[in-house]
């Protein structure tokens, strides 16, 4: 079995995800297709980014990963092939890979531009279906990347925004806001000094503070917490709610983790 | 692998898609189930029958395609299994498959009638997991169609609102609205005058007009722009937003195409 | 093949149902997954309980159930697989799995403790993925259910409200509302008199009634009808409309069947 996972801005309100599992299947009857997400809001390229960055690495080696936020589709930018030493992912060459390939151990990327693989006639708005979805296909039956056209030296990436690290402070910002109304910061767990030796707070919104936690209900109902979320980042939650309702949270938001000696 | 492709208007809210998953896998564990939608509006028999027409023919010859948008279930109406020359289509007989059968080669009709194949009992209220389910499951495993009830001589059709063709124009209507607010017409692209050597302009909305282009970045940001979409219709469409929304189109709204010789 | 379903109120909107298959198909790649849903209510442990009881019958034996409403996560409450004759369940001790298991015969009850079945390392916010989806995907492939931890006597039950039966009436209440606002009551369709010899109507909100009928088509356009839906209760619904959204409906809500001798 081959897995090819899907991440887009399609939704499944239309027949749009479904006519790429079509086309995938038509090349590759044996795939088992996932699906990431399809509602990333529409040409977001910074949420599908992060959303793959976050899901990847929880797949068998192997998979093949396609994440099609395209807002410039028909258009003349490129469309990349990357081949690491654990996944393949493809997309268009407009950052919405350049997240995930941060943590990965690249070994090749090619343009895709040899129409021999191609759903015909290519039409010139919905390249998930005409291009990605049967070049995955190929991909996951074994096919060598080098196939699907020439090797590039570089592809564009999106600039990750770093935490600023202080004498007893670090400053960061919300990247991302799920369904729980979690706001997930681009502060990395692994990277806060030792958790067990410091009373950390995590400061936002001016003059809200909330304590670091290991989990939810760590604090009584409809109290904010931070949390080290399960994709590795330092996260504001609410028990029992939502903390972007509670304190209008977006991304981009500021936030600070401070901690006592 | 055998294919059966799901239309319905059920929603992924309840339990209802999986159980008819559950009932196909039941007679057939070798299917893949592709989820075209399962957010036609309730009973919008129309906009299901158009989702249907629109991603029937990128999937693999021989998969079986089910339409559930049945208000009418529990009542007298029909049940059907159509075979073309590349599918099966199963679904109520209210017009729901009739879009999508325009385009196919009709081999056989057949009423769904022999009760041996449906699951028991039959509830009077969700006929999609009680038969058409277990019945496209024994279609994929290469039962005949006359097994499931006999031959009819025809079926029900929804009119197509055919365009009308003038002297420099022509005249058709907004027949689907998508996710991203993209206004579909009945106006097909290969129907058109060829493109290389005409002026196209788009009229909608009384004094409303924009440009056909080939693709929604052709226009600047937030300008609206009509391309042949990924069904080959042309749609009306806002580069980064939603023409639906920032025009008010609905589904049968008037438009016209007109051109300069 | 083997079947594994998930219900959870994850959402589809972020990536956390597409990383339990990921880790799900990284344990068995020939499992076939079926979401049941991902929309229950955040938190919502009896609308979980309701949809996988109206739900687990409709798959094949050997199916294994996973349902992940778990606002405990992370806290000391314990996490269960049960086997009963045809199925395994697989959740939080939350009372998640109890109104389906009031209809299986129940053959063993584990903790899940063996931490070498888990993903590793395991999140403190996500057992979903770390925990039930591994454990889920080792039980597909036939390891036996004591593997995984130590036996248990007993499990956490939510109380079903059980209706009330008088001289010539059924006083029960309103226990789901599914997406086309129909109202499920705990009445179970064959648990009323026969229905062939009785002259039913059901009274809902002071003074509103409905004449029960076996389709929804049954009564004109717009008007309420009561019928046994396809889980086997008794609904509250509206002919082309939504019963929840007409009358105010919500769960809770007392109603009464009557009936005239």
């Amino acid at each position: 079995v081959n897995v090819i996972t899907l991440t887009t801005d399609f939704g499944t309100r239309d027949w749009f995800v479904g006519t790429m599992k079509g086309a995938i299947l038509g090349v590759n009857p044996r795939s088992a297709i996932v699906d990431i997400t399809h509602e990333i809001p529409p040409g977001n390229v910074r949420a599908g980014a992060f959303a793959l960055m976050a899901s990847r690495k929880f797949f068998p080696k192997g998979t093949v990963h396609v994440a099609v936020i395209d807002p410039g589709v028909g258009s003349a930018r490129k469309m990349i092939a990357v081949q690491t030493r654990d996944y393949f992912f493809l997309g268009p060459d407009n950052g919405v890979l350049s997240f995930a390939l941060e943590w990965e151990k690249i070994q090749a990327v090619h343009a895709l531009t040899n129409e021999s693989f191609f759903l015909q006639p290519v039409s010139r708005t919905f390249h998930g279906r005409d291009i990605f979805a049967p070049v995955a296909a190929h991909l996951s039956k074994g096919l060598p990347i080098r196939r699907f056209g020439p090797a590039l030296k570089s592809f564009h990436r999106l600039v990750w925004p770093q935490p600023c690290v202080g004498r007893n402070e670090i400053r960061g910002e919300i990247v991302y806001i799920d369904r729980f109304g979690n706001a997930i910061t681009n502060l990395r767990g692994d990277e806060l000094p030792k958790r067990t030796t410091k009373n950390w707070q995590l400061h936002f919104k001016a003059r809200r503070v909330c304590p670091v936690a290991a989990f939810y209900q760590a604090v009584p109902d409809n109290k904010a917490v931070a949390v080290v979320g399960s994709s590795g980042f330092l996260e504001i939650a609410v028990n029992g709610g939502s903390a972007a309702e509670l304190f209008r949270l977006k991304v981009g938001d500021r936030i600070t983790a401070r901690w006592a000696e």
